[in-house]
């Protein structure tokens, strides 16, 4: 069970746009600068959480990428199902309804039990990630990242932003 | 993010050797007949958990698979780890040290925040598995299933083992 790269180029770039002041983008090749990755690769992903309702895609020669709404009201989940979407990460294929104690599918009134156990654990690991809204990973990256970081990242902004 | 088919092909063998009696085995061809799943790929998912120490296998005529332990003593999770790893979910690429914040490893003291969320919500996910053994799932099967179900499972076995 492996999430796909891109989970962690858009969380990073979701925390990173909640700093950004109101009315203001990171356009995709800005975005990928900061984060040390190629823009091509980073700018579907950057789709695919614009088809979610995450960011919003401003055009024209200022434009680029903002939230969608204040980083508070929106969760870590959110972006991790933009990007990985939203399907359970166990399939049941339904397979006690094959071999010899196979019945018509109508006799089987209550979801598998092993389904059920999957499908929980599924719930509890989506459930953290909505227990995280962006904010809160400001936050937590503002006091945890080395200072030096922090103050690399803030001339970054200011200068882009100018 | 989606596990294997495996996982839910050695779930189900691992339920249903639960309920085969000490000393006796299942083969492999008998596995893939009761769950109506090809043998060739069901047997590199058997030979997974008997690596991971979950089943053994018992060599000769008479031999195939059983379980290691009692089911009361594996869980779910042990399974699942067998069948798709124990590597989490969420791979850190670390890329808070790239780009133009970037400060040499050592001035990194505690891990990204980002890799801190998606590890909680990786153990919240095991944590659900490991809660759950092999003999709670029988329990469950024994009273969810369709009773037509058991029976002819019942049935199944016992000529198997006659």
């Amino acid at each position: 069970m492996r999430l796909s790269e891109g989970v962690e180029w858009g969380i990073h770039c979701a925390t990173l746009l909640a700093v950004v002041p109101p009315e203001r983008t990171l356009s995709a090749a800005r975005l990928a600068e900061y984060h040390g990755v190629p823009a091509p690769y980073l700018t579907k992903h950057l789709q695919a959480l614009v088809r979610a309702g995450v960011l919003d895609s401003v055009p024209g020669p200022r434009g680029g990428f903002r939230l969608v709404r204040p980083a508070a009201d929106l969760t870590v989940l959110d972006v991790v199902e933009a990007i990985d979407g939203v399907d359970p990460s166990f399939t049941c294929t339904e397979i006690r309804r094959r071999g010899p104690t196979r019945l018509p599918a109508r006799e089987y009134g209550v979801p598998c039990s092993i389904h059920v156990v999957m499908d929980r654990a599924d719930a509890a690991w989506r459930a953290e990630l909505q227990a995280v809204s962006i904010a809160d990973l400001v936050r937590e990256v503002v006091q945890r990242a080395p200072a030096r970081a922090l103050e690399k990242g803030i001339g970054w902004m200011q200068e882009v932003l100018a």
